[in-house]
């Protein structure tokens, strides 16, 4: 992960917001879940750097996109209970990989502000700025 | 938001909860979240300025009354496992928006310490104040 | 300690604030440290609530002013090491006690926004309210 | 505070800090001290997330730069004993008011990653773009 790459990938997720006529904060986050970038649009919810932000650093530290981790997170499910400021287990969190699929996790996206399926689209035209590196 | 118009409000949420026959706490809160006023009725819970301080906080947050929020944090829910100091997603909170709907969010009521019932019916009577402002 | 009374000394801290040109927060709260009544001043600093309410709780947990904890917290004194978002030991938080200087400690009150001085007379202000009763 | 005015403000930051030959984080938070832009230039701590962030809010909240809340953090001093997640009080944090002095704090700059000199740099410049708006 490095600065120019994730400032592309937040201003994808925007433009895709655009379209979508959602209003998103969206986070880039290392390998170490730590914060590379972020950016919140006019008008978007003062919630989204938080919620962003656990997204992303939910996906990078489960390694996989947060909308797989909602079923694990309800009751019976084995993440059940999981909770506190930087877990957050509904989709719009995705992370990153290298090349061929098994590569390793190299950070995350995580986008909030939109329904899910907005967020996830967003999220998803980041990342897709990603692959293939 | 300023003081004057957020001790109306608190007056006017207190004045509900009495016809109701409920013990509240209200709080009122700026754009960014942050407390303008608040006032605990006597005898009310002593979880009143935690909770009704997190309703508002929440609504201001999400752009929405915490009721409608109630529905997304259930098990499966797009925002379950939410949790923190300053989420509550049951009813009471209430934005307070600006003239014409599309208008900015410029703070929010919260109140805790009836049945949800109650504390919606008097965020309501304290937002009623704030419309057409 | 009852809310009436409460915002009374609210009123009370706030005029005094006037008085002296600061913009204020001015927290009550109750003998369990809890808040009754808040109140910010229009253009007050958002780090108001958080501290007047902290000055309160502090003057009450430790039944005496905060200016007087404030060389016990240095490095070396009996409570260095206190921090915490409930712990401020500046000036401007007073606890409220009953006649006769040996009663009961029934309350406190902060307040945070000006200097020290002002805090302080601002505290001290609406603590006069209080006493007798 | 908008996210363009935002991006040029980072930008601003992340070219002094070349010239300073430092590495640094900039954050860019709102009047109510939530995130609006942030960006890590490859290469800094990730201490600089947190650190940035913090001193941004606690600019913001305390409508002052964080280097003159330094002093009063000292032991004796007003502010001894603020701590928590959110606040740092050494320079790098800058308010950003508008026009005349006197305007509102409309929201704060905070760097982090350098020495304290040229993190104030940093976040001066950045804040130069902010001026006269």
């Amino acid at each position: 992960m490095n600065l120019e790459l994730a400032l592309r990938m937040c201003e994808a997720a925007v433009r895709q917001a655009a379209r979508e006529g959602a209003l998103i904060s969206v986070a880039v986050v290392d390998a170490g879940g730590h914060l590379v970038a972020f950016q919140r649009m006019d008008g978007a919810r003062i919630a989204g750097p938080a919620l962003a932000a656990a997204k992303a650093y939910t996906a990078v530290a489960h390694h996989m996109p947060t909308a797989d981790l909602a079923p694990l997170a309800v009751p019976g499910g084995e993440l059940y209970g999981l909770a506190g400021d930087r877990y957050v287990c509904s989709g719009g969190g995705v992370p990153l990989t290298g090349l061929g699929g098994e590569g390793q996790v190299r950070g995350a996206i995580g986008v909030s502000g939109g329904n899910v399926r907005q967020d996830v689209a967003c999220a998803e035209a980041a990342a897709a700025l990603h692959e293939g590196r």
